[in-house]
């Protein structure tokens, strides 16, 4: 029973978040769906990060398996011509390894948040980017985020329901970048706790405005209280843009 | 009575083209609704370029006249805030000459065309890019984009419906660059034909997979025939990004 491995992307917008859940359509659901369709197989679909209602991937991976021998481009295809019309896409098909697991193998995770710093409503972006009416020092936001890399206990920056053992965790990056109108935040670490990118942001976010200080992101991080957070950033501009798993 | 220039940004997906229409939402209509509600006056509202069904704009430059004494910015705010929820954002309002004509003042017309090169289904940019499977050279579709560049009769690279007394026009560039999986194709004349930029971009994608040489494309163009079109690229990639004035 071959496993496979795919790199998909999707628009988070009209999802409940990638894992299935009663309360509406999942990632998950519309993937299994489609395999459903394609070859008649009943499987569960695991993928590598559990993003939120309304978070995007630009390379989620997840693994399953099918008794029916197909050919890892043979699934690509058809699982893109049955996911249709929602928008998820598989860009990258493989036979793994039989003890391939997407997430528990998975060494590290990036993940890039959009902000539009511009007053104007968004028209192409609605739904893929954070729009900031207010002007950012982008700056201001990158020396601040340096506070936060490195392995720290990052319990003001997860959420209620996180499920995570232990709030220490590494960050190796938080580095935020502009390009015109454009704000772009790069995250990079093993693992996140739930909601810490974009608690991350919403505080970050706070900097640009000049409303705190990089130190008052220090003093926030050390309390360890989720009362001391800043503010939580939207799902919009969040994506998953890479998984890593270490060389063979 | 001052006269207001808008800079806007549009998603045509929804409408019918810029143009009032009766088959549909036009994003002429939208603006005059939102100026209606606005200050309750009714205006017609003149644009620079007459975009397609779903034809995007980054840069359409409108023009109209308020008897109320609105600032720019009040008017930009407030159109912004009526406008919703359609995709159409006013990017930059100012008070213009009274004399000023968004159409008929413009020396200068670029649009680029996007296409996303790729076998998956567009996910984050569905209706916002033409999706070509096939790979597609675009260093052949520059060269042979360059057979187009110049003072021609385009009667080939014309609508059946374009109301132009002359086909011959001025095409002062034409330029095609990859990245990625991401080709764009920058077009700027004086002002094009009906679908004139749609059909050079589909004749442009015979030549990028290979079913047609540059030197079709120039006998195409010599040939002054609508039949002789290799074929006119959807809607969905072309966007209208800027308008030119003389300079005062």
């Amino acid at each position: 029973m071959p496993r496979y491995r795919l790199t998909i992307e999707y628009d988070g917008g009209p999802f409940v978040g990638f894992q299935r859940q009663s309360n509406g359509p999942s990632v998950q659901e519309a993937l299994e769906t489609a395999i459903a369709k394609f070859c008649g197989e009943t499987v569960t679909v695991t993928g590598a990060g559990r993003t939120d209602a309304g978070v995007h991937a630009e390379g989620q991976v997840v693994h399953f398996d099918l008794a029916a021998g197909k050919s890892a481009n043979e699934v690509r295809n058809a699982l893109n011509h049955h996911l249709k019309p929602d928008p998820v896409a598989v860009l990258d098909a493989a036979v793994a390894a039989p003890e391939f697991h997407a997430r528990f193998d998975a060494v590290g995770r990036a993940y890039r948040f959009r902000i539009v710093n511009r007053r104007p409503p968004l028209t192409f972006d609605r739904g893929l980017a954070w729009q900031v009416p207010v002007p950012l020092d982008a700056d201001a936001m990158h020396a601040a985020a340096q506070r936060l890399v490195g392995r720290h206990d990052f319990t003001t920056f997860r959420s209620v329901h996180c499920q995570a053992q232990s709030a220490l965790k590494t960050l190796d990056r938080l580095d935020v970048m502009r390009h015109g109108d454009e704000i772009t935040v790069i995250a990079e670490a093993r693992s996140f706790l739930h909601h810490q990118v974009r608690s991350m942001v919403g505080t970050l976010k706070l900097v640009g405005e000049g409303k705190w200080t990089a130190d008052h992101v220090t003093e926030a991080l050390e309390a360890r209280d989720r009362q001391r957070l800043g503010l939580n950033a939207p799902p919009d501009g969040l994506y998953l843009t890479r998984v890593l798993y270490p060389a063979k």
